[in-house]
């Protein structure tokens, strides 16, 4: 018997979304009822003017405040939701509104997916990484006993709207989280978004992502237009298990589960890719021009290229893990040149492993190397910087 | 951005498919791992034909025997099953089994839809209302807070494989469960396989199945395609609100509601069918022959035509509460004869409703008609049974 379901779903980019007259947030609901779920902070922050736009358009709304950070990524936190909707009565066509970062918009898909079967979702990314990362694609699942996101669904949202100007109250680090995710995409296929980000990061960063507007505002539109690109042929992961999106996400997740969940999701994509470049320049793949200039731009961002947990035994650990996500391949992502890349079907030789790890960068040892691509390279100062000073950790 | 899941499932019927010869489960599993969820009283009887099966072909699999009644058709059981998955690493080519009733089966299926954001289960239905109805369909749900399947998804199985001969084991008040819905699809769309069930169901009870083989096994093979071919072309349920299947099950939600689900499902599906024929033929869509053969092979079945709770106010409760399911319109399905069915779109009218529920035959006032539809009736003696005696209700 066949069986599909089809669907279509657009994320908006655009500036002043949530002001009262911006049209596209009431668009998105179609004039249903919806549950607006947020975090505190959020709420504190954005509140007031989710109110002041319902209120001139009329939009019929209930809020629900839930804390979601990653020890609250359960199926606790989705039943509450559920709970709520449940209480509000709310229809097969109401709406369910996530208005934070990545970790809310799980626990809203996760919910979204089983309520009445299948109710829709609204994404209102307010993070640099889930406005152009985990907020764009259509995977949501939750965290269940020790095992990250064991739980959840493909399940596309109505619509993702993403404006910028939420980032003004994001913090230093978390805007490096996403422009790591920024680099992941841009290594792989693209080399203008590469450049974007190695010119204008750190004006980027300082002004949160407010000045200069034109290249940030590219940045974003680029790097979700890229990965809606890859995602659309592979949307439930079930025609090809080479992913270009994966790169960084090989190793990454050992790295995580061993520092116990210390190094953040961001740093551990970088550390993922600082290897992977090496692997590809000692396999011959990548020039060492092409190997360093991403390499030092990853620094440059203030993204970590070494640290002690790297260490062959964890390494070959993660293939091993990997081996069986990806149907007893590892596929791993090398990048041929700066914006383009190739997979590597096989495990890679333990000695392979062991040199690429070797020419990372340690501490003071980092090459001083332009930051732009060979082609294009100007005269800009990275220093040696290997890891720029942090500010604390959000999560 | 488009976004599309297609896959197809196939039901297969037959005998003898848990013989330890018979290809067809190891060719649903297609060798992956297993995890086989089963209930106490069907492990009783048949996990070690399971196993004589699975050593027989080298089926690698685990057992978790669950509970599964209405009362336990929550989430907190399907996180045991998830939990099971997790402890024995099923990976994401694993499948799930349910081997057991309706229950069962969407314990299963709620829970392959969520482990690693959806793993392949397949259904083995145990119960005649799982083999033609329940089981067949792609709808798999939990009960939650005082709200029936309130949670769940759209989960297409990788294959239902039916076989009647676990019939045998089951009571006959289940067996006029299941004819109950065989009777929903045959009067609205059927008239050869209402003739079937006519002709033979009191054989067919009393040898649970199994004697006469033949029209036994047409009628389960008819109500599953039919049922196939009704589902088909809304399967997400998202392409029409016109729903031949929702037959007798208008009023019935608030039936078993409001007898705090003493009565089971089949019987208020049967009381809704009834109230239905008799509103079908007051609006003159229904010729009152046609109206009575349906009314007495339901009697004769054993299934009830009348009860307490069908009052006027209920009826008309019910008939709100339908309009929120369905977008605003009721299409409400009335038979125009035996096998064929048209939609009556609107509420239908207090004054009619109270006519129908008055012309329902109370206890002895049962008309004698012949079971037949009129086209081929006989002389079958049905007398003025209106509900059988039953056996002890065995959920």
């Amino acid at each position: 018997m066949p069986s599909s379901r089809a669907g279509h779903y657009c994320v908006v980019v655009g500036d002043g979304l949530l002001s009262p007259r911006s049209p596209v947030i009431a668009s998105a609901l179609g004039g249903q009822r919806a549950l607006l779920v947020t975090t505190p902070t959020v709420a504190r922050l954005y509140a007031a003017s989710f109110d002041a736009l319902a209120r001139e358009q009329q939009i019929s709304y209930d809020t629900l405040i839930l804390a979601c950070d990653e020890a609250h990524k359960t199926l606790a936190k989705v039943e509450i939701i559920c709970a709520r909707a449940l209480d509000l009565q709310i229809e097969r066509r109401g709406v369910l509104i996530a208005l934070g970062g990545g970790i809310c918009s799980d626990l809203v898909g996760v919910a979204a997916s089983m309520i009445r079967r299948g109710i829709a979702h609204v994404r209102i990314p307010t993070t640099l990484i889930a406005q152009i990362d985990a907020g764009i694609g259509i995977k949501a699942a939750v965290n269940f006993g020790a095992k990250k996101s064991f739980l959840g669904s493909f399940y596309p949202p109505g619509a993702v709207i993403v404006d910028p100007a939420f980032l003004g109250s994001t913090s230093p680090r978390m805007l490096c989280h996403g422009l790591s995710e920024i680099l992941k995409i841009a290594i792989v296929r693209d080399a203008r978004l590469f450049d974007l980000v190695a010119d204008h990061h750190a004006q980027l960063v300082r002004s949160r992502f407010q000045h200069p507007m034109e290249p940030g505002r590219q940045i974003i539109a680029l790097a979700i237009q890229d990965m809606l690109d890859e995602l659309a042929p592979n949307l439930y992961e079930d025609q090809t298990y080479e992913r270009r999106v994966d790169f960084g996400h090989t190793f990454s997740p050992l790295f995580e589960a061993m520092s116990a969940f210390t190094i953040p999701h961001g740093d551990a994509v970088s550390l993922d890719m600082a290897l992977t470049v090496n692997i590809a320049a000692e396999l011959g793949y990548l020039s060492d021009v092409h190997r360093v200039a991403i390499l030092d731009t990853l620094a440059a961002v203030g993204l970590p290229v070494h640290h002690p947990v790297m260490t062959a035994d964890v390494c070959v650990g993660a293939m091993m893990a990997t081996l069986a996500h990806r149907d007893g391949r590892l596929n791993l992502v090398l990048p041929t040149s700066v914006g383009q890349s190739t997979f590597w079907p096989d495990v890679i030789p333990t000695r392979v492993l062991e040199d690429a790890l070797a020419r990372l960068p340690h501490g003071g040892r980092g090459r001083r190397m332009p930051l732009r691509r060979p082609a294009e390279a100007g005269d800009v100062d990275t220093g040696e910087v290997v890891s720029a000073p942090r500010a604390a950790a959000m999560r």
